[in-house]
């Protein structure tokens, strides 16, 4: 199982992107939030789904990766997303994400065509790899397809692995269909394939199955009590633990997802400039930002320390 | 009708995209393309979806452009595609485009999130259109549901043609759903809204309707017939020439598309390195080359002057 070391925790926020008044990311916020997730044990996938890195261009995610670094964020805790629809874009982010140090990065499979081959899946990652070709790269597979319409096939998934042993090390399912994640941990546990759920909704069950964790959109807002359980998850209150981590993530699930995170990270900070998202997201409704706080007000739930 | 006074033709290709062997856009080939398509009165609809365009990093894209025009290809016949997943990227590409002079842009909506909302498609058209900011810029709206997965409502055009009447002026309809089509062009053939049919097989449905004509894949391989009929769609054998259109589309159609064109313009070029195509997809296998090629020859297809 210790095929591939790793400095990355258990679990990981794909970090939200605040940006200033003129629209343009705001590394120094970036910077304060990701040492706030740190502080709570948590790493950071920035340039996630939730990060909206798919909005930023390659250009405003390297200048951003590289303040991050600068700033003196750690970069052996940092997964940053890396993926695009263009093979050249994704080279281009891989080796910026490898050359800064940082511990993994999180792939998408390219998604604009669909119902593409696994060779020419297997091709797209292959050429990645063998461009930027770095001894110390470790890849995790992104698989949303909620998302992106486009997934990894069991068979796929074996044929990176064996090409590519030292490289392809992992995933992150965001496909919600435990069937297929526990599949996957079944077929490839033993080469020490590291499988992080794409929510903490499932973490102590991926735990139990031989998994490391979990990528959850939620730790922006939650990351202490999410580190927790996966700190003890063989305590005997772990389910209990899981239960109290679902009915908070059942607060923001139930609005937009990225602009309720947002909007709440803007009232519990006091600072309004958190709540702006990029088009094609738009900001939570007033109604919707009361319903939100009303939900998260029942439950006891604040955020500390922001 | 003539609100939008355009330079472009009737029937434009979104033009298949040579790359040499090293992988990169070969500018050379392409231009030598564009010219023989345009031999045939069809345009360049360069960066499309059968461009692969979306595998092509922005600065792939402008440099590609930008070698075409140098070359002596016309702007006033080119109407490149723009659409990326990052308003950003979008900005760009569009800056590029219409400061190069084209007489329009085919731009796709962001096509990552899915499921959003109106108000955050049009924000991300007004976005560009306000950060463009030229008085030039003519946008048509891509409509591809089947591939990006996300589409225009009537509700969302209206308001964008309200928003900016001189600016977004057409669409090119890929959806395949002819009650689509059709009710676009009910709503707004009045406002001088330019419809391109997204296939030529609903060329003549799309003229007869008040359409302007198609921009369609086919064009890359049969542009001297497509282009003929809209040329002279009100004569009494356009039907006939409608179906002989449907037929060589159908020997295609049924082999992946844009790796079919390929290998077909790289048999009657006699220039190999015109199959190639970049990952996620992948070219023919021998068995589909010399399906389609046994097909074509059964209807007595060939490309002259290639």
């Amino acid at each position: 199982m210790a095929h591939h070391p790793s400095t990355l925790p258990a679990v990981l926020a794909p970090v939200i992107t605040p940006f200033d008044a003129k629209g343009v990311p705001d590394t120094q916020r970036l910077a304060r939030q990701s040492r706030w997730l740190l502080s709570h044990k948590v790493g950071l996938a920035v340039f996630g789904t939730n990060s909206e890195a798919n909005s930023m261009s390659v250009a405003e995610r390297i200048q951003t990766l590289q303040a991050l670094i600068d700033a003196g964020l750690p970069a052996e805790q940092m997964m940053p997303g890396t993926g695009a629809c263009a093979v050249t874009d994704a080279i281009t982010l891989t080796r910026a994400a490898v050359q800064a140090g940082c511990a993994g990065t999180l792939t998408l499979p390219p998604f604009y065509y669909k119902e593409v081959s696994d060779d020419g899946l297997f091709a797209y990652f292959a050429t990645i790899i063998e461009s930027v070709a770095h001894p110390k790269l470790q890849i995790y597979l992104y698989n949303i397809p909620p998302v992106a319409k486009v997934g990894f096939s069991i068979a796929l998934i074996e044929r990176l692995i064996k090409a590519y042993p030292q490289t392809v090390v992992g995933m992150k399912d965001s496909s919600g269909d435990w069937a297929y994640t526990e599949s996957v941990m079944k077929a490839f546990n033993g080469t020490g394939f590291r499988m992080y759920a794409g929510s903490e909704s499932f973490l102590l069950r991926t735990l139990r199955a031989g998994g490391v964790g979990c990528i959850s959109a939620t730790a922006n807002v939650n990351p202490g009590a999410i580190a927790g359980l996966a700190a003890n998850w063989k305590q005997p209150d772990a389910d209990q633990q899981q239960s109290d981590l679902d009915r908070v993530r059942s607060a923001f699930q139930r609005r937009p997802m990225i602009a309720a995170m947002k909007a709440a990270v803007a009232r519990y900070s006091g600072d309004t400039q958190w709540a702006v998202v990029r088009p094609p997201l738009v900001e939570l409704s007033p109604d919707e930002r009361d319903g939100l706080f009303a939900d998260l007000d029942s439950i006891g739930f604040s955020i500390p320390g922001l």
